[in-house]
């Protein structure tokens, strides 16, 4: 069910605005600080300790932690504004014409690790970059389920939809594929949860650079994606804005239906052994994490993601008829959320 | 006090016999066997449990695994023998000769996580390629302590160096520092343990391939290194196999040193949190695990090296003046472990 879109023109590169990256790096510190007062708000107990600090490389950021909050176990919410003389060869690869020039790179990124194994974790990234001749935005929002709750996970989709509609009905067909695709474990051949949004290299240009494709993804939507609509730097700004505003209204109500569940060792063993996806997709694959140990970024608030408890299991299978079996079998596999009804289960 | 070798000679490519595949096969195997009937003399009550498992695209091997030991919460010891169409661009930019050419690889590979954290985790890995015209032995064995005790770095050197020195008294003064190099995160600044030794593409020829240098590692030993005397492959086999066989008088006398001391919620902490460093080390940088995940190996085997059970915490630090400062001081950093003295703490 993918819109096709129109056809590729050559289309001139579209200037940022002098003053872009005031812009988005504002943009990025006010999403820090909704995001933490939301999530205060949401949690009731715990709250966020800052620590600033600078890079000696150029720039520097806001990390910011809550542990032992009442709902989140951990919550971290970083704001960074990084400079340098050169990407690294990752992006340079995705971006050859940023080769010898410096870069500006500016986001926020955010990852909550609640107790309750009935509340899903969810992680937010968005970031702009600027080098030479380039510049382009890039991110995303996705949800991890360690219980399977197809309501919520149809919540958390629908509220994106509608975000992206808001901007273009061309993006959710694009970018929530692309989600699935990024957040896949290839060495597992599971999708990291039920997805939600991703975009990279969002330039107004309409390129798109996606990942390998999971097993099972033919079945659900279709594998050819066309390149977008012409976009202007202002319009991108302000699409990133709202997903970034999405968040809240996207997560905050799934917490509050879930946050009283009862539950035992058998849960906790198996949101535990579940965080382990969550490391190794952020250690093997992650291109916010990889950048920010090839930029020499600070170590502590990159890997401020990774869960406070986690557990590995050699030969773990879940047994059959149980919830867990059902997660494997139908939430870590691509699924039309929004379109979802009882009659899929 | 390195010893630097010979000026390097070019030396003619030295083939392997005809049945090096199937000797090296067998003495993979036979370390597999012997490590195992060691460890589970040595645990008392844990035994290991074998998988054994085949790959579609040429091979398998043999995945054993003990859980909840007297000693070890867990430990995993693997065989496998893998051929393929190509290797994976990992290795092809090291060994371009090996390129457009089928390959071969056998292997043995061991992790322990004891429960005590006053025993040391420790791992193995010996392994042998083949393609095209290249062929190569690499590998190494390291301790990684949780506590600091001098004595048990110094026994755990002295056994390697007295089993490198059997064979070359070149091979220790290079493969001491290359360990140290290769078992060093540099996005946290340390070194994963003690050390060891480690080499890797060892054809004969006497190439060395090293990694970056450590923190502090400049006063300990120099850094200039020159090639080794060329190797037969008789010679490298031979080595390879007392490697492997030095593992359990290097390690089982320090187990029974520190299996009964008492620990609390404390040692247990640090421990479940230096576990941690493990798991990044093995995910972002071990050669062998990347190559299992780029060659789709068993995921199950390849990652049976992660620890049962591990903590993150954002902004750790330990106390001054307390064993956990000592370790981050003394043991993460490069030491001369076989000259050392009470004088040098």
């Amino acid at each position: 069910m993918i819109t096709t879109a129109s056809t590729p023109q050559a289309t001139q590169s579209k200037l940022p605005p002098a003053d872009a990256k005031a812009r988005v790096s504002q943009l990025m510190r006010q999403l820090q600080d909704e995001i933490c007062q939301g999530l205060q708000q949401l949690d009731g107990v715990g709250t966020f300790q800052e620590d600033a600090w600078e890079r000696a490389e150029g720039g520097g950021g806001r990390s910011r932690v809550m542990r032992d909050g009442a709902i989140f176990e951990q919550g971290g919410v970083n704001f960074s504004e990084v400079w340098g003389s050169h990407l690294p060869p990752s992006i340079l690869a995705q971006r050859p014409e940023a080769s010898g020039h410096k870069f500006y790179a500016t986001g926020t990124s955010m990852v909550l690790h609640p107790r309750n194994p009935y509340v899903p974790t969810v992680h937010l990234n968005y970031r702009y970059f600027e080098a030479g001749p380039v510049w382009w935005f890039g991110g995303g929002i996705d949800l991890t389920p360690y219980y399977p709750f197809a309501s919520d996970a149809t919540h958390f989709h629908s509220t994106l939809k509608a975000t992206c509609d808001a901007h273009s009905t061309e993006y959710y067909p694009v970018f929530k594929p692309w989600c699935d695709e990024y957040f896949y474990l290839k060495h597992r051949q599971e999708m990291r949860g039920v997805g939600g949004i991703f975009f990279d290299y969002q330039d107004g240009q309409g390129q798109l650079y996606r990942g390998p494709h999971p097993e099972g993804a033919a079945a659900v939507y279709s594998t050819q994606v066309g390149t977008l609509e012409p976009r202007s730097w202002s319009e991108l700004f302000a699409f990133v804005s709202d997903c970034g505003r999405a968040f809240l209204p996207a997560y905050a109500p799934i917490v509050e239906q879930r946050r009283f569940m009862e539950y035992g060792d058998r849960e906790r063993n198996f949101q535990l052994y579940r965080r382990g996806r969550y490391v190794e997709f952020n250690l093997v694959y992650d291109r916010g994490t990889i950048f920010g140990l090839q930029t020499n970024g600070r170590t502590e608030s990159i890997l401020m993601s990774l869960p406070p408890l986690v557990r590995w299991e050699y030969g773990y299978k879940p047994e059959t008829d149980t919830p867990e079996a059902e997660l494997y079998e139908t939430f870590l596999k691509p699924q039309d959320w929004v379109r979802w009804t009882s009659a899929d289960m």
